[in-house]
């Protein structure tokens, strides 16, 4: 992602996942793009920001507390979930934000 | 930073600031650095995330609305601000969202 995210005004929610990674890809890379193309795809979402560097920061942002529920239990994304767990972190952490006011330049 | 915030349990408020820089330095690094350990000195913070690989995605993590209030009033912060709007960034966002729910591995 070299952009941000163009979201309309809040309220709205956001999914902040913050990553520190294991050694070695390991079929992450390919599942990192996969999981941005489908998240995009789903009904409610309204744009992603992610960086890596060290440790990783990607916050994608939704219409509703259902929307980001539904998302999570995406099947494929249920499998990238569990390889996350299993293989691709030493940690994360997931939080769950309702965006309450935004301005920018 | 290379670790994940160590936040205590929700609610907390995040501020989620996602940034394009300028090219060149002209002041940047070294204010960024101060901006960072002059937040973390504040009243209510409660840790940080940042990231920068061609978009930057720094996320601040606060008290309560009012802290964050007095932490962009902070005299140096204000000219940190000044800066990043005229010399620093073509383009930012600011978001400030409430953290209703977290977990992690």
């Amino acid at each position: 992602m070299t952009h941000i995210a163009n979201t309309p005004e809040p309220p709205y929610y956001a999914v902040i996942f913050t990553s520190i990674r294991t050694d070695g890809d390991t079929g992450y890379g390919v599942m990192a793009e996969r999981m941005v193309e489908l998240a995009s795809q789903q009904p409610g979402f309204l744009g992603l920001e992610s960086v890596r560097d060290g440790i990783g920061v990607t916050v994608s942002y939704w219409e509703s507390l259902e929307a980001i529920k539904r998302w999570k239990a995406n099947v494929e994304h249920r499998e990238a979930q569990r390889l996350g767990r299993s293989d691709w972190y030493t940690a994360y952490k997931v939080r769950i934000a309702r965006v309450e006011r935004d301005y920018g330049l």
